[in-house]
């Protein structure tokens, strides 16, 4: 089904404007068509510069991790069969390994100093800690009877072994993420190019010669959410109601960018001529107008292998499926791999009952609160599609299916914002 | 009892070696010194740099949104009254409102066009969609007798009214709020200053003359997780094991930086110089070595007005003690609120057991998975202190009090990772 409603949208050489699709069809049209789209190239960047980037390799283990058997603990190290023997007398001291020193194997029947994280020597099986141990005359006289072997040794590969996989394709970097790479010697690392999307956001309302003159919402909104994503955004406003200032805009972000994104300009009225425009520049519509609330005119067209998202105007409809069909759409690019606190759905219940219209899913603004290790979602009031403050109360949004009769209690799952 | 700790620890004008203190105590020895502190001092940015940073005032409503009636539909506008007079004749049609206009009072018995969010002509009070519209003859008919008054009127100040409380001070920016800034009109906006820090890496094993060279992770680490906290943060390793070099580097930094960070040195070994060179520097102990793992060598130190961090060396610990007492601290030089996806703990059931000693606080790093509403908490294999992967694998901290007894299923919090 999805299949053939694919393909029917995109044998299509102009515009056809099928019937408004439901959510879950929406959505399964863009994940075949992004299948299709080839995944961004991989470039090189420095590890300093890797934070936020997507990893295009996978990094396994070259170097094991402590690469050498190590002390754990600023002490002195010895054999524990030499110590047994010296008894009372102690081990004399012959020498000392700091971090960063090679020592030679330890000779029969003496003790180094040794701090944490210098080399054990070859011949040593034991550390004690300095703090249980007491120099007299040069020798080194233990405070228990506690040594034993591999005492505060760390063994070489005990966090890692060569070979082991540390890192998938598909990782989304953070601080975490940066030292394991470090550690492997690497200073450049394999990620995926930062797609360039251009907003364009359309309205007279914006010109300087309106009368009722309005301030643009929507290019900061999404670039400002899009650039934490990784990606590089070109923000335009086309603030004319003339078709062709509009082809002229569209045309010139099409040859910069790999994705574009328009706002506004997609409803029946005499000034919306976003999607004749791109009908005429080639584009290719995927569905047109979503059964959803908020966020009914979303469409999205293809420009060749270029996607085209346009977006309501209202600026809190626009957030919404900028989030419901952008952020995932460029998380497929990458193949990025969510972390447990990004955009994975968070399971909660409810605590509010609502029902949604037969043919329409709707998308709640919802916020937690905790209780005995449950999460609590309730709800934040929306006057609708244009609401900006309801944004601001929410952290994410929950889904009701059209015809769907949520009760409080009910178990159910809320998609988090990407802040 | 916290406050004459302080009081005396900073009353002294070397480093004095307090015992080890516990890890709430030494939370809530930060927490009071973080109050004598002064906040960030304000400054103004532009809205487009404002993004990550956290407001220094209260944002209350100028303007209302909408700001006027508006229309919420594309459609006609016309009085219900003349509509029912007109019957079967409908209304003529005498003008086109469009976004942006300032449309002139509606005529007796007439309609107009008006396209959505355009102002609402005076004297009208119904918005038709067009779609449920006919137009013969120049005159608007009614598809159904749906007229009623306020239909698809949107009225000014239904989001939010003149002198509503928008955004409090100490809200971290984000997509969500850049909107209301703009729509307030607002091109600057008050926010904290970025704080300037130095992270300083010892070892001589970093240096070149190191036989046993090891690669320097923490600056790296701690440089991303601090950028991330919207910290201007230079890096330094100190390469020698030489109480000169270090005194000319953290001398250095101290001039530059508002919070100095070391890793390393500050254990009991010969090569260990950082809190002696502190001291030197003029440096008071707040507190020294926490009753924690990992993290047992954290010290923190007062330099005049700022804060040093003094962590471990193992990078694992280090991480783990910068967000459990640096992250903390920024926020509290901001009074930053935090969101919901950000540092507030996790509630969620534990799916193991863990007995912590009597004397030590543990923190283990967990991940969740998620069953039927609830978060359950897993632990994460470790090795202790030096453990880079395992933060890999983790999303958070969970804390088991000294002396706790852990039972599988019980509800506990989680202290996420900031990411």
């Amino acid at each position: 089904m999805v299949g053939s409603l694919l393909a029917s949208a995109v044998s299509e050489q102009k515009c056809t404007v099928p019937e408004m699709v439901a959510y879950d069809e929406a959505q399964a049209l863009l994940a075949a068509c992004t299948q299709n789209i080839p995944l961004l190239a991989p470039e090189f960047v420095s590890i300093s510069q890797a934070c936020g980037r997507v990893l295009a390799e996978d990094i396994r283990a070259e170097v094991p991790r402590p690469e050498a058997d190590i002390s754990a603990m600023d002490g002195y190290a010895f054999r524990c069969a030499d110590m047994e023997k010296a008894g009372d007398i102690g081990l004399p001291l012959s020498g000392q390994i700091v971090a960063g020193d090679t020592p030679p194997p330890l000779e029969q029947g003496v003790a180094y100093s040794i701090l944490t994280g210098a080399r054990i020597p070859a011949g040593a099986d034991c550390v004690v800690a300095q703090e249980r141990t007491s120099i007299m005359n040069g020798h080194v006289h233990l405070l228990e009877q506690n040594a034993r072997n591999g005492l505060n040794i760390r063994r070489s590969g005990e966090e890692f072994c060569k070979g082991d996989m540390l890192l998938g394709r598909g990782q989304r970097l953070d601080w975490r993420h940066l030292p394991l790479l470090a550690h492997q010697g690497k200073e450049q690392v394999a990620v995926y190019k930062r797609p360039k999307i251009c907003v364009v956001a359309n309205g007279a309302e914006f010109g300087a010669t309106a009368t009722d003159c309005r301030t643009e919402l929507n290019t900061q909104l999404l670039a400002t959410m899009l650039q934490n994503e990784g990606v590089l955004v070109t923000r335009c406003v086309c603030r004319s109601d003339s078709e062709e200032d509009l082809h002229k805009l569209l045309h010139q972000c099409a040859q910069e960018a790999d994705i574009l994104i328009t706002t506004g300009g997609i409803s029946v009225g005499q000034t919306d001529h976003v999607l004749p425009v791109l009908s005429q520049m080639g584009a290719t519509c995927l569905f047109r107008r979503v059964k959803m609330r908020p966020g009914k005119p979303m469409t999205v067209m293809q420009l060749g292998q270029k996607m085209v998202f346009c977006l309501p105007g209202n600026p809190g409809a626009a957030a919404i499926c900028a989030q419901l069909f952008v952020v995932p759409f460029l998380h497929g690019l990458t193949g990025a791999k969510q972390g447990e606190n990004a955009s994975k759905p968070i399971e909660g219940k409810s605590s509010f009952s609502y029902v949604a219209a037969t043919d329409t899913t709707c998308f709640l603004p919802v916020h937690f609160t905790e209780n005995r290790g449950e999460n609590l979602i309730n709800l934040v009031r929306s006057v609708g599609a244009s609401d900006i403050l309801c944004l601001t109360r929410a952290s994410g949004l929950l889904k009701v299916s059209a015809g769907q009769s949520l009760q409080d209690g009910d178990v159910c799952e809320v998609i988090p914002f990407t802040v």
